[in-house]
């Protein structure tokens, strides 16, 4: 999917919602665990229920990894169902990848030939060999973390450099030189408040993907105020607030309903920005 | 398998050798594709010829991964055989993951529960909460990236810091407050020669999983010179130039005959540090 393709969607549906299938086992209703496959039928009912309201979904493979060959096939057939039957969401999978450049070669082919997702997020800290194999599928992205949503993102992306700038600006301003905003979005947590501002300064025109709103603490408004552009420019996920909503057989429409909530939040952001004119 | 052990391990074969195995079905001989499970059936002929030689083996995920499920299943597979029939290796998942608190609980419990292997990979750019749901698994060992073998490794780990660090060092002194040496390894590539003293600066104790020797032009000697402590303290990796040494029906006994050689030049080297009396 295109960078301008990807904004189409996000003015028809009014929203840029990003709904993280974080499927976890443990935590799916009960009645759910005698299904064939009970992550793939949660999956399959909080999409056909949520879909309306969200452009992107992003499934974390550790949740499906944990189950081992499973889980990874209950991932690859909840992909394919959205490509079935929701071509126009983005998919993003989570897997948080990043090896030497042959290696790191082997998990593009896996995300963009096998399975066949739009993005896939990768950890910086081997430098460019190990992003730019990522690079090279026509129309796949890369989604790099720079500035994360957890306490953990003080102890080494906010560290300060020798020539004034912390880590994670120097991640954004090198990985600039490998690819363009068609190609690569950031990761940027939603409790990260002002520091968007920071963020823009370097990639004022690159999509940034949102995690940390809702079960984390991050703030839509804030994140909005700081980090909106022109062309939207936002992804905002949330996980266990709209997919745990509800534990009982309702568990679908109650996702559903949160998703919503947050797609009409999100509609009277994008109205006051005037990227779309009213709100339908 | 703890700290002692690896090293009652190391003295007793003469050999601080990981052989890894990047099981690319693209490369393993033509004959295997006719097999059931041709990633397990190399697996399998691979470790039985190089396990009198070596005292660990580091499957990367990717490669088992880039194959979706049937992948998954050969790596499970391959798992399984070891802990079976050489319980004495030690076994690396070389996944390089790193997540948010939550979610690397999640793939914790898939490499430690589910798998059950001795040591995983772990990226350190989300930081401390990201790392630390690996260390509650007793017994288990968490190798975090801090000086990589690729070329990439120049683009952050070498950064400079506004303290005079670099950043490969703050990851040091950072994580060495999280757990103590017998939990945690680190992955400093064979390439980067006399960093290895400054690697030692900060953690003269700890294991070092050293990769990048072989294919990628890392030194053995020179990686025993700088970074061999008096209780050896290196696990050093060699995927390619073993695995791949032959690609006939003959495969196994190359990779063999390969693992030997490294096997004696590594006896050698424990002689001369007087860790190992006499070579046998």
């Amino acid at each position: 999917m295109t960078k301008e393709q990807l904004f189409e969607h996000i003015k028809r549906k009014q929203s840029f919602l990003c709904v993280g299938l974080d499927t976890d086992i443990k935590k799916i209703p009960q009645h759910l665990l005698t299904e064939d496959d009970p992550l793939f039928a949660f999956n399959k009912a909080i999409i056909d229920a949520t879909a309306a309201y969200c452009v992107a979904y992003k499934p974390n493979l550790a949740f499906y990894e944990s189950l081992g060959v499973e889980g990874m096939a209950s991932f690859e057939k909840t992909v394919a169902y959205l490509r079935e039957h929701y071509a126009d969401q983005f998919i993003i999978a989570d897997a948080k990848r990043g090896d030497i450049g042959n290696t790191s070669g082997m998990y593009a082919r896996s995300f963009f030939d096998h399975i066949q997702v739009d993005a896939v997020t990768v950890a910086p800290y081997m430098g460019e060999d190990s992003v730019k194999p990522f690079l090279v599928y026509p129309g796949s992205w890369v989604i790099l973390l720079a500035l994360t949503s957890n306490r953990g993102s003080q102890d080494f992306q906010m560290t300060e450099l020798a020539d004034g700038d912390r880590l994670f600006e120097k991640v954004l301003k090198r990985s600039r030189e490998w690819a363009t905003d068609e190609q690569i979005m950031y990761v940027i947590g939603a409790t990260q408040g002002k520091l968007f501002l920071d963020v823009r300064k370097h990639v004022p025109d690159h999509f940034l993907l949102v995690p940390g709103v809702g079960a984390q603490g991050g703030s839509l408004q804030e994140v909005v105020r700081y980090g909106m552009n022109d062309r939207c420019g936002l992804l905002v996920n949330s996980s266990r607030a709209i997919i745990y909503a509800d534990s009982s057989r309702d568990f679908a429409r109650a996702a559903g309903n949160e998703a919503y909530v947050i797609q009409q939040e999100m509609a009277d952001c994008l109205q006051d920005r005037g990227i779309i004119l009213s709100k339908s």
